[in-house]
């Protein structure tokens, strides 16, 4: 049996340069808090343990990060990072090996980790580095003429010739619990923060013949930390451009790969082009050939092939059959099911109705609690009245059915195959197959009724 | 007393590279002419007099800029920013201390001018110089040994030795006046350009034995002069990169700082969330927790903690209270006030109207003149009809009111507490509280209206 | 006589890393495919003969690659690009220079192929070639010590001295037809991928005593071939970039530069300002000081001078003259004319219809096949229904019209000259010049219909 693995995740800092009141962890990036990135990298690795280090905010973390495979670890006092670590040990078994993970380093690639983990045995501690071009304020690696690591220099200990090796201290790191469980309470905070260092474990370990294996990361994001808001934005910026790349690698054409946002999960079929400005929120999937955009915001839905999204559309939670053609301007909210080659147009609004093959919705619309069939078509300004003030009630309209523009339709209603309803109506009994329906007032027409020179008199617009 | 601060700002060219029938000075960054960033900066100083030097398009530069406290100067020719100058000179007493600015420079920063303005006495003569990485066509600022200024000499004067100077003039200078009234006359213009360079009293002034008290700016985007409109695009991105730092360093999460304009004031809460390509415009107000975008257009209005403003909407002149919803897909115009907790959903214009707490307004709706309560529902398709052709009339609509879908309420009319309106009615007179009101045609069906096989016969939608 | 001009470009690949099942050359660049921007570029040289050489998705490309000046040419098996060449070959004649271009390297300047077809002579072939910073993976260039060049070396067959020449071939060449006719036939495909390489002449031609004569492109993204979506996008971008200089040369304002598309031609007049993330497809004018923005979709439109179009709008294949304003959310689509100085507004669709001059449509309304006159009001919520489930049918409105709120106009049908359609209306029959017109159900209210203290009962909105 292989040794067991231990991920200790920190995530007890404030954040007080975030200038918030969530918990630093808990800050979005691409739609998910920095502490989930962080977990779901650490998973990948099937962990036998999984320690999640908090203090700040504690309530509020726990709250907001599912998952019956993570042991709380509360740290009261914020007294460092190695002691951060020493709260986490006692659930720790002695046979453990331990790795180190930040909740605001949220980028770390499951590879990278494994590298990491990798390197951890009874004998070597796992280091992670990193180049940067300007190391200025990181820790630098020092090395001997074998390339052997020696230790870690903080900046304001380093000597000229040490400030300028760009090799860095990461942070993440790795030991075996036996060695952290002997060095951690040994660990002095006899410095200017008056905190114990995790990081001193090196110097530590070297000391006790132990080997350093270090590894890097393949990008030096993956490692990078968020303490203020524009920290924040870079790392967001730089995890897009890796989905556009992934989007682009998978046969996405991408009008702008830095004006598309994901923030969830994309799949993508063959030839799917997307527009500027496009926002993946959830899990969606778009089929082959599918058309985006621009400015269109899909979140958790599933467009089928040859589905063309127009300019400035907002999907939630529907789903799109082949063929179809939304927008511009549409709104498709949570349970719209629009079927094959039916149209959805401008100014429309489907609510959990679904939308039959081949119909029409084209404009000012709202469809709500509806069944719509095969071949319907709904005139422009029609509005399903679904809610009484107190309950909804549910619309049903038969294949062929053709509803005159501005119509009224009172649930709950029935609408028979290819009956007809007039224009301008208020539909409040059910309507049988190949009846026409009309419920509007008689026009009356009074002559003369604006004098030629004056002003108007007495009707009603919009302005 | 302190020397008194006379700054001239010179406005008089007509930027034929901006290929406009506008005065340079008056194209807009951020949503301000650049004269207007100039005189802003200018004024910070508090100046004792501040004259603006105008010419192309006079007319149009006063008109569009508004200060009791300018001086305005005409220069009739435009013979060079000497003799520009001199033309402020008559209205500048002799103990003054002048600063002179560009009206195309736009965004020198405040502490900038505080520094080049300090540097100015009756001993010497204040100059901005930068250092730019490629200093070509710029006139190079040369130091003696000891790090003296001893004169700036133009690109195509200077030696392959000066070429290589990065430290160039920014031609933002400071002198006393009565240097200047003695030197300006004396300028010659005894060059290729025919024109009488302001330039040119470092010369006299060094050779007259006063010192040339050398600053810099912060950034060198802040000397960057305008002469056309890919210029003008490069530093109105600049702005708004500082603006979108400003925005974070502050506390707002910017989900794209490259996607976010600031034209005009944006106060924000804490913890607000900006999604990409929202634009502020004018004076905004942003409370607690506020959540913006995708593709949000705000201008002057002030929006509550804990609201939301989804996806593509349009708000101007509002103002939105705590916990309220907007959009996606709405409009607020001028004096539209939205309650607490109200929701103001898809297709929905408010236009000088009050949203009682609670109400909704949830689609394709049109709301004007209107007073509403407090948990009024208002149906999709709903219109007050405020306008008669001549005048705007007003709504009003009680608590608890419901309003049925597709209905005109034709002002000035009145419905009362919990009142009811039938879905598809045109209300003219007022409705009392706990009434319900119908206003609608009967519904015929007539059957067998559509034969079986052929095609349709008469009625009425839209495509 | 001039020497004849024959353009051989290459189109037959199938560009597998596209994974696409769109043939490389068909994949759109701007809005149009790969292979229409070589072609125009070619054609603007006049060419004697234009062949282009086909092969994965042949029948694809030619369908989709209008042009009665194209002669097709058949490559069976992609056996290399001196194959593909030599099988154009039979349709040139021995007296013509050849250029031989890549339908995936799209962006090549019309200057810079005129460079290069000017290079080839009885004497001479013309080779371009370009300098990259990283020349990795590409054919250097030698040359002698007099900068003649003297052959082409592979990078794996290079020197380390032959590395770090930073000059490298871009593929794209021509030759006189005699010796292509003679070389071709005799290329070897003794090569790792066992391809018959055009590259392979220059040495031939070198060998045979003629001249190497070297051009170069303006910007290396020119000889940018695209083998990736990403590199596609890279592409896109930079095109796009040079789109926005262009713009901003011709005096328009861009807000930013590198958020503006245009896929096809717009030609502005004098200070025309355009907002964030605007996109223009296909043909499109703007006139004098119009301001579009943000968010806006321009398709196929001619766009008036001093007018404004609100952000968010989609126009397509529409004219709005002058002084209109038009959205935001307003949709204009094919065959809509939009007069001087009117009102299109929110949540506004027209079609095919022509909108008098100051005629208001200002919120929530579909207008379609209609003809209206000038100064017409029409309220929020009217719809014209004009389609009947079989044919259109058309709306006429006269001058001065007055149109309520919440109308339905039934096609065909004829609002006279200041007549007045009363809110809520379902009009079906002609309105006489100053009729007024009404058409609804008359109100009844019925008391205490709500009681006060239990839910609601019976009626019905939207939600």
């Amino acid at each position: 049996m292989a040794t067991p693995l231990h991920i200790v995740v920190l995530a007890a800092g404030q954040g007080s340069r975030m200038k918030s009141s969530l918990p630093k962890v808990l800050h979005s990036l691409a739609g998910q808090p920095l502490l989930h990135h962080v977990l779901e990298a650490g998973r990948s690795l099937r962990p036998d343990g999984l320690h999640v280090v908090i203090g700040h905010g504690a309530e509020q973390v726990r709250e907001k990060t599912p998952g019956s495979d993570i042991q709380w670890v509360i740290q009261k006092e914020q007294l460092g990072t190695g002691h951060a670590v020493a709260q986490a040990l006692p659930g720790i078994p002695e046979t453990a090996r331990v790795l180190v993970l930040y909740g605001d380093v949220p980028l770390t690639s499951a590879d990278t980790l494994a590298r990491l983990a990798g390197a951890i045995s009874r004998e070597s501690l796992g280091l992670l580095t990193v180049n940067l071009p300007d190391p200025a304020g990181y820790g630098r690696i020092l090395r001997d003429s074998r390339g052997t690591v020696t230790g870690i220099v903080e900046q304001k200990d380093a000597t000229p010739e040490q400030l300028v090796i760009t090799e860095v201290n990461t942070g993440l790191l790795g030991a075996p619990a036996e060695r952290l469980k002997q060095w951690l309470p040994a660990l002095s905070s006899d410095n200017a923060q008056g905190e114990y260092y995790l990081t001193d474990i090196i110097a530590l370990g070297r000391s006790e013949g132990l080997g350093i294996e270090v590894s890097q990361p393949d990008e030096p994001e993956e490692v990078q930390g968020v303490n203020n808001r524009a920290q924040l934005a870079e790392l967001e910026r730089w995890f897009q451009r890796q989905q556009a790349l992934t989007l682009m690698a998978g046969g996405a054409t991408l009008a702008d790969p830095s004006r598309v946002d994901v923030r969830g999960r994309v799949e993508t079929g063959q030839d799917v082009v997307v527009d500027v400005n496009t926002v993946f929120e959830g899990d969606v999937v778009l089929g082959d050939r599918v058309q985006i955009g621009p400015g269109v915001v899909l979140r958790n839905c599933r467009i089928g092939s040859d589905v063309r999204v127009d300019a400035q559309s907002v999907i939630e939670g529907a789903r799109v059959d082949q063929g179809a053609v939304i927008g511009p301007f549409a709104r498709l909210r949570p349970d719209a099911l629009v079927g094959r080659d039916a149209r959805v147009g401008n100014f429309v609004e489907i609510k959990k109705s679904s939308i039959g093959e081949g119909a029409k919705v084209n404009h000012l619309s709202y469809v709500g609690d509806t069944t719509m069939g095969a071949g319907v078509n709904v005139g422009a300004g029609t509005i399903t009245c679904n809610y009484d003030g107190t309950s909804k009630h549910h619309t049903t309209i038969r294949d062929g059915a053709f509803i005159g523009s501005n119509t009224s339709l009172v649930a709950p209603v029935t609408l028979g195959e290819r009956s007809l309803v007039g224009a301008g109506s208020t539909i409040t009994r059910d309507v049988a197959d190949r009846e026409l329906a009309v419920a509007r007032g008689r026009q009356r027409n009074i002559p003369d009724w604006v004098p030629a020179e004056n002003g108007r008199d007495s009707e009603e617009g919009g302005s």
